[in-house]
């Protein structure tokens, strides 16, 4: 077998069989395949596409190139959740502790953030104390103990997806169904749990812009799983609008606590639920999704919820006083409310400005090794649909810096836009696909 | 602008610019676009394809990465000729004389031979002594001054060429029109004529199998050629049979040599005649191509053409005496003939078998820096549609290795095809385009 046979078979639109992939991955890991072959290959499958069971083949190969966690000795069902990437998306901090809560094992590796959404990991380094930097056998054992952990996802998970990655960063060739599937789906096997619902977030703030496109990018991810036997459920939901109010690190721990503590956003509340659900049922914990609602809204209700993120804290070597008093939080020396110029109804937020100027503020990295500031960011007062009134404030912005305040209060008075007619707000889950 | 911008540009199947094509052609140069972005990009081009314009900037700006020669000073309308590469195709070593006897001036720079094809200049290197390394300085002169001359292509010719050739060559890329186009317009604009004959070869023996696919290639050439104030004429000719009867590259020569003396085979006299009489016809050297032919004929018949080839050979330092006596050239220590194993017609000759059973006699080489023996090859004895009695000679086979004789033997004897039926053989050219 010779990898220019091989691109030559994508380049005329053929599905690859398993050893030709066994072939072309192992290249692409021992060096034997260049980067100039790897590209060209790349190009083709964006243009020619693969099938299901192609998809599929890969991403185990994939997986395979590095670390693959086995998590069967905590449970039969080990559970895990991902999100494609959205903007006050801070759902993993409280599902976790909620999962656990409700008897479910939840084994989480996050990431950092980068470009314009935050990660999980630099939100829970705002808490004093908290270590992201277990070794897996400690990682399993703690989920073995009080049924949830949240680590820093080790380097050495699926390698040639890191190579993969460079490479389609610089020629044009990230967006590209098969290639997104593989990578997610690849981390996903290689993190061990076995039931996994995806957060398919889709909208002007998503790294998915259309429905229909995330419908696609679903159900391949779906049909994946199912021929890697993982059940893994896409749930399509919305990022026309930040989820939530707070985004920023330290805010949105404090906002995740408010959930926790029975306070928490509608949208946020409602989309915990929904993936809340599909988790307990799917690893049948309860019957049926109106069930699972009960036992989360009852673990809310009675606190253990908000004890298990404490729990959680306090295994991870975190500070957990944060949770009663926020002022242990970083907090952000200037804060200057956003006042509306005219009245009217919020028709949109244009999420995508409104991330780029909390990024400017300090809260996100362009490059992996910027360094952020945990305190900044904003806080809305208002969400899409509701009534504005002339000066009424519509966000609140945490700053450390009057320059870097400066522009992202121009970039923000840009990313709210107001209209005369009321405003409906479209629904926040689009689709589920299982 | 950045590499991987114009490479999501042809992703998406938008026309390059040219100052997009400026930055790539100078990046691909210089060094700053490494290869596996050239190879992404190569791969959408084949996907995607380049309208007539976008080649036609592609093969000027690639023609400018190296020498462009000037051949203005010898004359009006230079002529050149190109050949997509045949089996027993020899005709530059007969045109180039007969154009300069007819009073043209043609300059040719031409290759070696690689993969299943012949070179000119390794036809020329059996000539004892026969130069083909002249100074452009040289070259230029010598056209000047006897009509004609043929060197070996200067390595500075085309850059960019060679770089995408390297990459295509091991990324499945080497098939695609517009980059075909551009590599051999490209050299053609470097070379300096302003009168050029393509003669695509089509079918078996030939890179492009299909009458669609030359018609296709034949399209895009003469269109970039318009866009470069370049005369272009494409004759696609048949390559399901050798051209001619010798196959080897001293062997070609005596063909040659042949014609030249009045004694050659029909297919080659006729193609000779349709590209001569293109090239006369455009320079204006005669109005009409009847009259062309009539001329052609009159010096051969006169032997000026023939002497026209001596001059050749003198000026470029070779011993003109193997005109008059053959066993001056290189000379095989076994002849040994092939005979037909049933009686028939000939219907048809597996031209890319039986110069790979040539290559293997040690006429070709596969890689570069292979050596050849000059000595070696076939001599046809039957064409298409020739009537065979059992027994008859199909071929002499020219060797000087036994080993190697056997090997070949074998292929040559399932090379040709006998029916019982009378066959009419396919026209020689299809289809002239200018």
């Amino acid at each position: 077998m010779r990898a220019v046979d091989i691109i030559a078979n994508k380049r005329a639109g053929k599905a690859h069989s398993r050893e030709e992939l066994e072939f072309w991955i192992n290249g692409v890991v021992n060096g034997t395949i260049p980067d100039y072959q790897i590209t060209a290959w790349l190009m083709a499958v964006c243009l020619k596409g693969m099938n299901f069971d192609e998809t599929a083949i890969l991403t185990e190969l994939i997986a395979k190139t590095g670390t693959v966690l086995d998590l069967s000795s905590i449970a039969d069902f080990v559970l895990d959740k991902h999100s494609s990437g959205g903007v006050g998306d801070k759902i993993t901090l409280i599902l976790i502790p909620l999962m656990a809560a409700c008897g479910g094992k939840i084994a989480k590796l996050s990431g950092r953030g980068l470009g314009h959404t935050g990660g999980t990991i630099d939100k829970l380094e705002s808490i004093k104390g908290f270590n992201t930097n277990l070794t897996i056998e400690n990682f399993i054992e703690q989920v073995k103990k009080i049924g949830c952990a949240i680590a820093s996802q080790t380097s050495d998970l699926a390698y040639a997806d890191k190579k993969f990655y460079e490479l389609r960063d610089v020629t044009a060739t990230v967006d590209c169904l098969p290639l997104i599937t593989s990578s997610i789906v690849s981390k996903k096997v290689a993190s061990g749990a076995n039931v996994i619902v995806l957060d398919v977030k889709c909208g002007d703030g998503a790294i998915v812009k259309t429905k229909d496109e995330a419908e696609k990018l679903s159900t391949i991810m779906v049909e994946v799983a199912k021929r890697l036997n993982r059940s893994i459920t896409a749930v399509i939901s919305s990022m026309e609008e930040p989820l939530g109010h707070n985004i920023g690190n330290a805010l949105e721990i404090i906002e995740s606590v408010e959930v926790l503590k029975g306070r928490g956003a509608k949208d946020l509340v409602d989309l915990t639920f929904e993936l809340g659900s599909i988790l307990l049922t799917k690893s049948h914990r309860t019957e049926t999704k109106e069930e699972a609602v009960e036992l989360m809204k009852s673990k809310i209700a009675d606190g253990s919820a908000l004890n298990k993120f404490r729990e959680l804290i306090k295994a991870q070597n975190g500070d957990d006083s944060c949770i009663d008093d926020y002022k242990k939080l970083p907090k952000a020396s200037i804060i200057e409310p956003l006042k509306a110029e005219k009245a009217g109804y919020l028709k949109k937020i244009k999420t995508y400005e409104l991330a780029v100027a909390c990024k400017i503020l300090g809260a996100g990295r362009e490059k992996k090794t910027d360094s952020i500031d945990h305190a900044v960011g904003v806080v809305l007062n208002k969400k899409v649909g509701e009534k504005i009134d002339l000066e009424e404030k519509l966000v609140d912005i945490y700053a450390n810096d009057k320059e870097k305040l400066a522009i992202a209060e121009k970039m923000l008075a840009e990313a709210f836009v107001i209209t005369e007619e009321p405003v409906s707000p479209e629904p926040l889950i689009y689709k589920v696909i299982e």
